[in-house]
């Protein structure tokens, strides 16, 4: 018998399990059983995609390094997706992990150095991550 | 019988080709055949270290499956190290990759949001890397 596990109250309020069991709703580019990709609503650049294992975890050197090889390897599948669709010279990444408390990667398009800066997000409107969201996925 | 490939000129003037060749001295925090972690010299904060595969390619998702997935592996091994040396909350990657056309992961110890910013990058003296480089490999 599997026994669930309580949830702490750190993934109870946790946003991203939220957009998990769509109790939010998100702009979905990609999906598969344990993992999610969806675009950032407060995007550096146009196209960038927050990708997270579906599995409430805090810090992402605490996945199982299976876990963690799969979400790198999601990220790889999911940057030449960007790469294909978008305009833009360099797929980048990053993990920080300060604001939400969930392992999330961004996967960012980028044109020059020092764009990867969380300093440069901005929110964008539902209009403009919408048609973002079908170039991605069409 | 193996044939050496001729080198282009981007792998010729390569900065990080030149540290792995030991034609530039770096501060060494570990390596194993393949790969090859050193301390930025303009960090975004102390213990900042660059991890490079030793063989040259401009762009990390040019890497075959199997390099890519070994130096993500990497990361996550000097992320450890770095986390029990030196005195942080977490360990931020980033990947970019426009100034130097040699694949390199940053591996950046991080105390709150927003600090995994390029433009935070200062150059530090050679004092204080050879301390810090201490630090994470005695």
């Amino acid at each position: 018998m599997k026994i669930k596990k309580k949830k702490t109250s750190e993934e109870e309020n946790c946003i991203f399990c939220k957009i998990v069991n769509k109790e939010i709703p998100c702009y979905k580019v990609w999906e598969n059983k344990k993992y999610l990709a969806f675009l950032d609503m407060n995007p550096i650049n146009p196209g960038h995609v927050l990708l997270i294992p579906k599995k409430h975890t805090n810090y992402i050197f605490d996945l199982k390094n299976v876990e963690y090889l799969r979400l790198m390897n999601n990220t790889k599948k999911i940057a030449k997706l960007l790469k294909e669709k978008l305009n833009c010279k360099r797929i980048g990444i990053a993990v920080e992990g300060f604001f939400v408390p969930h392992v999330h990667v961004h996967i960012v398009p980028l044109n020059q150095g020092n764009e990867l800066n969380p300093e440069r997000a901005k929110p964008m409107n539902k209009e403009d991550l919408k048609k973002i969201q079908e170039k991605i996925t069409k």
